[in-house]
């Protein structure tokens, strides 16, 4: 079996700087992972005309694929494209397609923003004479194809909603055609609530029975671990029918903690199992801040089940929207379980719906006490029947707590929503 | 001047078939900037023994100092601590003072949220005798710093939240004082709502008439365009002394789009105003689904001025919450200026706040028609003299259309701000 190696390589100062997080690497990766390509490598390289120059030759070295992106924009900091055509040995030559598009864009679409046609739009219809030029739907800045000694050097903007269009629409069908590529099979076990160490410890025996060619991989996140099988092979069906068993045994073992036998969010499970059961989920968020509500709605479709969220930052909104007493709020105070019981049955009344979520805790870095340090966290989860909470003690960073609070709340509401209908 | 140059370099598969996305190199590059440290490449690499060696090789060609993350956590498929091992000469040994770490992180932390102490864990006190232990205030797997040929190696754990900690209180002041270092000065200045062409066009003569050692960034996001000076230099004052007058010619250049001369989000930005004028604001929310209430909530201290918002995602919600009449939903629709100004009407007065922000929009991928297609967006930003509008068309995906509703709603808040106290 002959696998395909393929390296990435970003360009830009502000990947160097800490500016800007390369989210575009993770989703070149998982397109070429789909089609059998193994990513071997991933490397970041500066505005700096030696240093790209460097990287593509230490990268052709170790790969058949390189995948470039960045530097492609219509300002003065971008040195890729005259680079390429150097390295390749061609020139610029105006294109007539893009040039065409280019034109349309202004006239049909930017025109609208305020955008008007420029002498430096006009330059990137320039493309090295000795590349295949893909085409960009979405932007100026055309991706280009380039071949040398067998190895296939690939430029796309680094924009990530033209990169997506371009690796979608040009570069994945290209690359099918060109090379004969095995199938790379994943198999993501999700469990959350377990640390990596215990998981480990349940699945030893069944991790040293694995064959030699399977690989097990263990991604803890944000109370989270993902565990993940991955099999290469030239027989895609073949291999499925290796890997399920396996995959199955998998699950079985983590079955206490297992959310989803996908690769998949939270956000994403509680859709399903509120679409299948046909019910509505609504939140009331207090140091969560609307961060459920949002992942939530970050699903398409989710206006099926979800009708909304009353973000109760001060304490009058919980009064005055949800209907939390206000001796509840100075008894107990904020943070309390009588509070965030209050705020359920107050968002599931006014929003009129089948389930509710709701959250209130200390995020930080200020606001805690000796009584209720930073990090201390109430979540209800609930119907109109009975209604379950949760207490968290988190010890992170204001950030990470609202992430942790919004993951753990929205599993608990899965286990509540799985045990009553 | 001697510039010290630093190579990142991230461990894992998941980093490689898009599984995970990098923000640790971004943390780490920012944290080096601070104190003068260029970082010259960022490569990422899978769990594969060779391809790491290779990466520490090449990298110790390229730079002064090497950060190595991931690979550490105490489960089986982690091979960086035996590889470091080898790779500088040592053998593993138990550190005293990590097991003794390891010991009390589970006796006082883990053991209430269910972890117990395996072997696995007492095998993460063991670190190669060849380096000096950093230790992890926060997790159970050592830092570890190697010196070879003059060159800094400095391995850290691969979780982001144990990484910082790590970089903050250990690597930060032994690289200061290893190391005689410039200092590296970056200007941002941050605009919203021009293109990156005009932009381009706007500032061509200030761009050219720049000294060779002082570089313009442009850095394009969703809507917005951050514009960077940076400059290296012995002299930190002297180069602030020269930066400064070139840096505020280019705020004045920009100054129709310019939100702020920091690179900061526009969330910080509306929290800076809200606190000097000391007001507060809600936000009724619809096609944002609590997003702009979570950027909000981001910040810390951000219970000053935000009292909370409404994500009215259905249309009972939008009636019943938020008081939006019917007629207006049936008549103009709930993607109308129409409910957006009662969307926001009706936040103002539940919430009782001096401003509300209020938007209404179709995300996609479904749910459009001919006449309003997916990306129409309403946008209302008012008090209680005075409410102004803003409508996108947007034409991306349903992630990023509601990325760039929430910025533009915050820009069109900030602005409105401004101008109405």
């Amino acid at each position: 079996m002959i696998t395909i190696n393929a390296s990435i390589i970003t360009i830009g100062d502000e990947l160097l700087i800490g500016q800007t997080i390369d989210t575009n690497s993770a989703f070149i990766a998982q397109q070429l992972n789909k089609i059998g390509i193994w990513v071997k490598r991933r490397i970041a390289v500066g505005d700096v005309y030696e240093d790209i120059w460097q990287a593509l030759d230490e990268e052709s070295k170790l790969a058949d694929i390189i995948i470039i992106t960045g530097g492609l924009g219509p300002t003065a900091d971008d040195i890729t494209k005259p680079l390429l055509s150097n390295y390749f040995g061609g020139k610029l030559v105006v294109n007539e397609n893009v040039l065409n598009h280019v034109k349309y864009l202004f006239e049909k679409v930017y025109h609208r923003v305020g955008g008007a046609l420029l002498e430096r739009n006009l330059k990137q219809a320039e493309v090295p004479d000795v590349c295949t030029v893909l085409h960009n739907a979405r932007g100026t800045a055309p991706g280009m194809w380039f071949e040398k000694d067998n190895k296939v050097f690939i430029s796309l903007p680094g924009v990530p909603h033209e990169m997506k269009g371009l690796m979608l629409d040009e570069v994945i069908p290209r690359l099918q055609q060109k090379f004969s590529l095995p199938a790379i099979i994943h198999k993501t076990a999700f469990t959350f609530g377990m640390g990596e160490s215990m998981i480990a410890e349940k699945i030893k025996d069944f991790e040293s029975s694995l064959p030699s060619y399977i690989k097990l991989a263990y991604l803890p996140g944000y109370g989270l671990v993902k565990l993940r099988l991955t099999m290469i092979s030239d027989d895609k069906q073949k291999a499925e029918q290796e890997i399920m068993p396996l995959f199955n045994q998998l699950q079985e073992l983590v079955k206490d903690v297992l959310v989803a036998a996908e690769d998949e969010g939270l956000e994403t499970t509680i859709g399903k199992i509120l679409l299948a059961k046909g019910k509505t989920v609504s939140t009331a968020e207090s140091c969560t801040g609307g961060y459920i509500a949002h992942l939530i709605t970050t699903i398409p479709g989710s206006s099926a089940y979800f009708k909304g969220s009353v973000v109760s930052y001060a304490n009058e909104v919980k009064e005055n929207v949800l209907g939390v007493n206000h001796e509840t709020l100075t008894g107990s105070g904020a943070v309390s379980k009588e509070t965030v019981k209050e705020m359920l049955k107050g968002v599931l009344k006014k929003m009129n719906t089948d389930y509710a979520l709701a959250t209130s805790g200390i995020m930080g870095p200020d606001g805690g006490s000796e009584e209720k340090p930073v990090g201390t966290v109430w979540i209800a989860a609930g119907n109109n029947q009975k209604i379950e909470f949760l207490k968290l003690n988190l010890r992170f960073d204001r950030k990470r707590n609202i992430e942790q609070t919004a993951l753990s709340a929205l599993n608990f509401l899965r286990k509540f929503m799985l045990a009553n209908d």
